[in-house]
């Protein structure tokens, strides 16, 4: 029911994500087993193990997600090394496990008398479902069966339980419904494709509804199938709707594809930020309203980012719309590639689009209390490769350009580019059915013109659905260069978005820029800036690993006579100034201070 | 200390607040004692007081407040006739109480072990400041002693626990500190002025620290006299200020009341609405960074307005410093006067400056699960006579136009006028003095010029320190007629206050307007509006009770192609449009729909 397939092979071997990959294998994931020891995660599932006696460490009924998703991160980056890196840590969880196969540290050891008592919060499916996806993510890049074998006992659990036959319950967070249907797709046991999609429809009916928080905080006010627009905690929303959208998918079901097209167009038209981050609200970590995008206090959560990159490359699978690609890229670069620090070893688990002159900031962290961000990160880098290419019985897509290997469908290609600093991308032919196939290269919604040479031979083709295709025979070491012509752009926002009206922000190519009072002159505030024009980019290679910089000019605002009442007053445009503007997803590296995306042109 | 001194005598007696103040009255107070009964409150002060068994209801461990604060307005409203009105609510109270002295349903019904051990959001101290204040204003307007002596046994209960020789303690939420100095004014007993201050100076050393929230919440994170801005919980802040201000009133002590200057300076520039409404975060309730103002996101609660203008209240008799009696104007006319409805029925809790048309409105409410805000608003209500005049040595002082009675020093005068609908305040001496004396009037900070007659002869005469003063002999019968010019302003704000670039905002006197979505032609969406020119004002008398609208012209905004991604495409002016603004204090009062005080300009 799919339009297109996940490439058999892909492999990112240079450039952008080589190196943020790199951090996160040798940096990040091993500094993320040591904070889940200090944390007290792995002691909680000792505890639950029955190896050790004490108290369950830690308030969060999802502590164990924490260990699940770092599982995962590590399983797709390690493959058959996983045993080496974290063999101790299967063995746990799998000693854990009780006898009916339920699993949750918080609930067998702190409250076992309330065990799927508290669905609103407790999050006992949503760990589940973590530990699935770590499952499913351990045998599809290892082969490895021992956690398979753990997650399919839970899920027969949760399907007794919550199953045709057991209660009417949902989980407050969604998870389980798209691990449900990967485990579905990795084992063929139709009982969890089945289970998924029975979760799915039991949504929106009250089952939750109104508690410490509104049922919409849950997607509980209105049935997934009506809903016509994300509502509530972000993250909860765009896991429920990578769930849904995969039983699409696999079920065919149009109403439900149908459905979370309309939510993503709404998502995308009114509640995204410049940057692809989602959710609006600190309050409730939700959405706001239409156009409710304030840039100070944008939430942005870096799971939200993350879930969204998973809704939609599951839409690009679904409808082959070159729309979803976009987004995708969008967010890697800018709302979730900034979420890490380019060491690796410092997260944000909210990511504002202005930080002002006076605003205590405190920078990336190591680690959180509530540590939902971090794995999270090493998972989505660890499958990074996985969303940059696709296939389908016409040939091969191209989606994202990384320098890497992607194979699938009638061939395997090599992608050699310096993207998104340079917009010339190099796709050779590796190995290639003898048959004629087609090449998909997404035209990038910021790019206005490309020029692409096979072999050395121009063509003249106009893209068509947001893709650039090639078709012909291909041969082994055919090449084919597109050039994606790269401007700097400045960008306004639509008039409805309040926040930034008489505001620009600058891009180039896939790459929102900002500024950050580091880069300025001495002096010059960030809240008194007056952008007038963008003047030269440059290649810096020394700055931030290596950053594409996009000078500016503008004006310092005067302050004249301030009465001590901001109202009535309007300051005059003062000296002229040289700005310089960074990538967005470099900011907070250096000295902490100021910063912002949009910047007023008036 | 202080430098002025509130009347004895301050009757409003006709115009803008008599009408509200009879709403409260007549409607608001007698509804608000039925609530409290149907909300569990006095049910929850019955099982306090041993007269019936049962489960405490509702969860908040400040629930006696509503009452307390229900008692002091009907105790200034009503003055001797409180017997007949709530005599049985006193006897309550006074049975409630334990013997030595101990008095919150609360810890007393539900959680008796617990009591004072959970100072940070126990709010027993904070309950025992209402239970306070209401029996101040029952001992001041009708002599009753019998709240009175409850509270002192009260206070006398706190002293020991806290005081000199008690423990080191503090309540999370501020109010008794005011209250304390109150009960000091009325029985002249030091111990409770001591007791205030030790308080006040226990704060900021960490004796809460970060808890659930963090110290700046509570004030916690730096001692009174060094904090540089008003931070965290708005309401807190600003109940604690205004028991600063009272200890450096009774004090002398310059050095809390130059801490209270310096923060209300920072307060008014950077983290104060147009409306006056204070407080910019729904998260924790609390200001934001300096300029963070967002109109949609406005928390503005209706206590934090409250709040603003008893702490201004008590910095003007401190300083005697007419931007105070500006200060307050401008809050209890918007901030204020808009978190009622016009009939009185129905209140605000949050009071944002701009709805949205796609929000989802749900209006005014009768009450609240949290029901702190219609009991302080009625308290409010029936004692804004409180804050139209002062007197000191040289003479009188009025900074609130309002027709009514108002005597204290050396003279009693009668105020007639119009305002806020129009500019001319006619005051007459009742009864004087032989000596001269000095009639001051506040030239409010909106007004650029004024002029001034006393029978009927024209003076020349600048305002010095934002006063008129008139010195001479007076004879009863003079009369003074000022007459400020009321223009309609076309206000902007400051650059900082990024949330409403490129927007201004109508205003008329004290009133700040605002567009109602019932207002506009029909099909105007008030998300596409763009203001032009005011262009005409007009009395309605049959328009929400009675306001001066302001007409105006305007375009709404061209949708044209949009591309489903709301960055990079700038919409044109389309059609012109006639608006019309209401007062904001008035809206809500009619159908629910869009509203905004900033309108787009460009």
């Amino acid at each position: 029911r799919a339009t297109l397939r996940p490439m058999t092979e892909a492999r990112i071997l240079g450039g952008f994500w080589s190196r943020r990959k790199r951090a996160n294998r040798e940096v990040g994931i091993p500094a993320g087993l040591r904070q889940l020891e200090q944390a007290g995660n792995l002691a909680n599932l000792r505890l639950a193990a029955g190896r050790t006696t004490g108290a369950y460490r830690g308030k969060y009924p999802f502590q164990d997600s924490d260990v699940h998703k770092w599982l995962e991160a590590a399983a797709w980056e390690f493959g058959p090394s996983l045993e080496t890196h974290a063999g101790h840590l299967v063995q746990l969880i799998t000693q854990a496990q009780q006898p009916d196969g339920y699993l949750n540290s918080y609930y067998q050891v702190f409250k076992p008398q309330a065990r799927f008592a508290e669905l609103d919060f407790g999050h006992e499916l949503y760990c589940a479902g973590h530990l699935i996806q770590a499952a499913v993510a351990d045998a599809r890049s290892s082969g490895g069966m021992a956690l398979l074998a753990v997650a399919c006992r839970l899920a027969d659990h949760l399907d007794t339980v919550f199953g045709p036959d057991g209660r009417e319950g949902i989980d407050g967070h969604s998870e389980i419904e798209t691990a449900l249907v990967e485990l579905y797709r990795q084992t063929g046991t139709t009982r969890y494709l089945d289970l998924a999609r029975i979760l799915v429809d039991r949504r929106g009916h009250g089952l939750i509804g109104d508690r410490s928080f509104p049922a919409s905080y849950y997607q509980d006010h209105e049935p997934v199938r009506t809903a016509k627009t994300v509502a509530g905690h972000a993250v909860r929303q765009l896991y429920l709707n990578a769930g849904v959208t995969d039983i699409a998918i696999e079920t065919g079901d149009g109403e439900l594809g149908q459905a979370m097209e309309r939510q993503w167009e709404d998502m995308v038209a009114t509640r995204t930020y410049l940057t692809g981050g989602v959710g609006a609200h600190h309050d409730d970590e939700s959405f706001g309203d239409p156009y409710e995008l304030p840039p100070e206090r944008a939430y942005c959560e870096t799971c939200a980012a993350i879930a969204s990159i998973q809704w939609s490359w599951r839409l690009l699978l679904l409808t082959g719309r070159s729309r979803y690609g976009d987004l995708i890229e969008r967010t890697l670069y800018n709302g979730f590639a900034g979420s890490v620090s380019l060491d690796g070893k410092r997260y944000f688990y909210v990511n504002p689009l202005q930080v002002r002159d006076d605003h205590p900031v405190t920078g990336r962290q190591p680690w959180f209390k509530c540590a939902c961000c971090p794995p999270n990160i090493m998972r989505l880098l660890s499958t990074v490769d996985h969303y940059a290419a696709t296939s389908d019985q016409s040939g091969l897509q191209l989606h994202q350009y990384a320098t890497g290997s992607y194979g699938g469908g009638p061939a395997q290609v090599r992608v050699r580019t310096r993207y998104p600093w340079e917009g010339t991308v190099s796709v050779e032919v590796s190995h290639t059915s003898d048959d004629p196939w087609t090449l998909s290269l997404r035209m990038p919604h910021w790019c206005r013109r490309a020029s692409i040479v096979v072999n050395g031979v121009p063509l003249d083709i106009e893209p068509v659905d947001g893709y650039l295709r090639v078709t012909r025979g291909w041969t082994a070491g055919d090449v084919v260069v597109v050039d994606f012509q790269l401007l700097v752009r400045t960008t306004v926002a639509d008039s409805r978005v309040d926040a930034v009206r008489g505001c620009a922000a600058l891009e180039r190519g896939p790459i929102v820029y900002c500024l950050e009072a580091v880069d300025q002159p001495p002096g010059v505030r960030l809240d008194d800036v007056v952008l007038d024009v963008a003047t030269k980019t440059q290649w810096q290679p020394d700055v931030l690993g290596g950053v594409v910089t996009v000078a500016a000019a503008g004006w310092v605002r005067e302050r004249g006579d301030f009465s001590g009442w901001p109202y009535g007053v309007r300051s005059q445009l003062g000296e002229r100034v040289s700005l310089l503007a960074v990538p967005y997803f470099a900011w907070g590296n250096r000295e902490l201070g100021a910063m912002r995306v949009w910047i007023p042109v008036t």
